[in-house]
């Protein structure tokens, strides 16, 4: 059966189809798997060629993914563990973390949409630093090394008229961070992964990527510091779950191509403003945020333990 | 081809499935269908039988459907013509409100996600007079005739542990109120209908209704007054979607049913705690439950026209 | 110098001013003082007598206060802390809570008002069982005894038109829980006491307590199950916040009583819709929100730990 | 009676006090007063030398105030004949607005903190144009002048821990606005004022100003382009009140100022992290946020007539 170009920001979901085409021995790509915890998967896909990149329609880089199916239930303790689990994989990609750094945190997408608020609801609980280094010093946290930390939301373009990408350009021209690190809600071409996964990667966030419309690239190429993206699929876009059901319908019954792609159109153009998420997304989104905003500030020793 | 039992909140809908079958001439069944404005488009169904009750799968009682396709525009005049139009179809099936009466204007759903927020949103912008008439008497509107209204935001299951029929039946007991208005994001069947339409119905709320979960009835049986419903279909269901699409696909190409029904079982247990609904629902809900709220309160005669 | 009769909720303050009077002595109030962690210092008023209820000017009843001047940091084990001691005092007021009870947890006050959401606030955060337990029974916990918990947020008379009382008494008598713990945002005299003085009482609410207009009592006697309430200062009456700072310059000046007498009747007319707030309100408003609903929980056997 | 330099953010609060010295005599301070509408007072003052700004301790420049008594009602057709009042007023100071501009709109405060969440919320009903401008042309409005309207909410140091002034400056040289219009809500010295008076002036924000801690000068000076500022008193300090308060009665009783001044520092230190509120705020903001979005829009051609 034909391979569709749907739609996903995960690039586990882009290696999925390419491995059928035996992924695991193509050049220029390396795969690593290994559980961290119980029922807790880690899944380390680094493309370091040209070719391979096209070939899994992702940009060179690293990408991790961390796979939990209870990441959608309230255990506390277990959300602390990945934070924990996050934290390292997250200080994994942050280069040259070990010194001190300036770091811009940025939340993508629309607080007022509760499946987009995952980036502006996580900057919430973050801890910032960078106001009082400049006020007190690093003294003020009885700490030789503190990273000096600032936290943007930029909103949504249908609201500020602008770009997010020119937003967060300005504030970088005039602040000066070391490392971007970026979080949004991502879009998710199966519903099976949908609030489940986490995907660090430090290639940034490509066009069209996200629940909503973020269409300037966020990359180092393009803000001129290393991006480090971190998200979690929150919805799947409307016409990708109908062709999906499709492909699957198709899979079983074996009934060609021409129907399926005759649908995809008019879904694309039907369904390109909608999407699909859970019914309890406050819940999840919640839950969530706070399980990345705890990663990002034990990654910067700015977790519960490492505060003065 | 066969018909499904797809899942939907609005009777125009049930109807245009029976329309095939011949409905205008369904004894026991009224239409009424015209233009009210340019563009704005008024539907009464009248069911006054238990048969044509059951053919119809909605309970006997009026229906009145608005339908515009500009509703998400964001011409504020436009939208106070709608509330004017939508004030005189929520008077005629008020009963008896010429006369002074006691209303509780209930905004079903989950203010925390923001599809389901109509019912909440609404009654925030209500002008509620039950406390000053308490207090001051009548007198303080200036006026010989005040109904009193009172608004309740009653919350979801999930966050309550109560039904909401249970909140709402405890606050009619102490309260007293004449009639109840119940505010609800609906369940469309098709994305055509999504937040264009507006229905009011003295039927009140019936069980599985709604994108939440409000599972008990909000009905004159149940609750004991009469109970008038306003709902808007702001999701539709990610199965309803999936089925759409494929119904579809089947009428063009005449495929025949299994794949569908074998389809149709799958979607439902995948896809029950899913719905899909538009990229700018932030906007769309805000502009609505204000176009709602200022039918009521014009409707309760506290338009801004009305009030002293 | 005289004492002016100024507002406040906390009957710790209620004491101070009687204590000036030899209240260690006075009989039908016993006084009991201890530190529970460091810097965590609890008082226990019982007031046993109709005579010293009406010189202390609070209802016959139990009064726990715990005072912890931090309760303002950010750290996150100390917060975990103190929801362990408050649990523990819960439960001491909390009737025959070693049996499986239906508990009402009510969350007073206005969503919309940083400085009154502690209420909203808390119950969002809260485990409820009920409905879960209606549907599956207590086995879906995995434990011999589960309490069934409900929440409810009322809202404010401005909005809804009715008694806060109204809605609680309604919902009790659909619901018929055995016991209701309210939470409200509190007016304290005193800026000292702003959001790190927490009071548990089994007297309930009365009137003109809270930062809103919560008129009607909720009381044992008013709602016909016993009432738990508890508070945070989080605001101080702008009258009081004046008078306060009179009464201390007139304390070191001995101006005589005249001018602060005037004062006080233009201060009760110019300032009664206004109060005093920190800056920080939103921040602090989200911490203890989180402090009280954790204890809350733990009090009720659905902590972290004791969740199944 | 002495002046004690209180903290206020109004051009008028400053005059009033240089009033009492002959103020309208001084050279380099033109005022004129009108009424717009009934019971709607304009004050405008422009400040043209420097010993008149030293001496009215406000930078040089035109403020314009306008006082209406009921801008707390809820009555749509006032909030509306205000709104284009204001728009009139705001046009005037608005440099070369008859040529096509563009024009960066920015909400200061804190979004949480309802008393602070006056700037948000206007940005929240703004109306936009930029990014349609930059995709379709000036075409898509039909129109032969279009301003370019965008418009951002850059969050509070503490949470952001960057300046304002910081994520300003780098938003304007990215996207290089001809005009910045800054929205704040301000601290009144008196009661009186609270959520009644707005301010136009074209002198920018200057250190100290605002409820929250918006240290950083926002004027031509520091951004390079015209600022304009528009302010609404929502706040009264609590220092101030108390000192208010003082004040009054020194005023009625003489007393000489001794006491006063030992009140006014260690009021300085107690209460500079409070502040007044009304305790309807909530309300208060929503409308007023209304009322100032709807003039930027009318003022800019895209209020509800102008709109294509």
């Amino acid at each position: 059966m034909q391979h569709f170009q749907i739609r996903t920001d995960l690039a586990l979901e882009a290696t999925e189809s390419v491995r059928r085409r035996d992924a695991e021995h193509m050049s220029g790509v390396q795969l690593e798997e290994y559980d961290a915890l119980e029922d807790v998967h880690i899944s380390k896909v680094i493309i370091t060629s040209k070719n391979a990149a096209k070939s899994m329609g992702k940009p060179m880089g690293t990408y991790i993914t961390l796979e939990a199916p209870d990441l959608q239930e309230c255990d506390e303790d277990y959300h602390r563990d990945i934070s924990e689990e996050l934290a390292r994989q997250l200080k994994s990609v942050l280069p040259d973390i070990n010194e001190e750094k300036s770091i811009l945190v940025v939340g993508l997408g629309n607080r007022d949409v509760t499946a987009d608020s995952l980036g502006p609801s996580t900057v919430d609980n973050l801890f910032v630093t960078r106001h009082i280094i400049k006020e007190y010093g690093r003294q003020a946290y009885h700490a030789s090394k503190v990273h000096s930390i600032s936290a943007l939301v930029p909103g949504v373009m249908a609201k500020t008229g602008m770009e997010t990408s020119e937003i967060i350009k300005g504030v970088i021209k005039e602040t000066q961070p070391d490392i971007v690190i970026v979080i949004d809600a991502l879009a998710a071409r199966s519903t099976r992964r949908l609030n489940r996964t986490v995907q660090i990667t430090d290639t940034g966030i490509h066009p069209g990527s996200g629940v909503g419309n973020h269409r300037n690239a966020l990359t180092k190429e393009s803000l001129g510091v290393p991006v480090i993206a971190i998200g979690i699929p929150m919805v799947v876009d409307a016409g990708t779950i109908v062709c999906d059901a499709l492909e699957k319908l198709s899979d079983e019954y074996d009934e060609g191509k021409t129907p399926l792609d005759y649908f995809r159109n008019s879904a694309d153009t039907q369904l390109h403003n909608m999407y699909v998420t859970s019914k309890n997304i406050d819940e999840t989104t919640k839950r969530l945020s706070f399980t990345l905003s705890e990663a990002i500030n034990i990654a910067l020793d700015m977790g519960q333990d490492g505060r003065q």
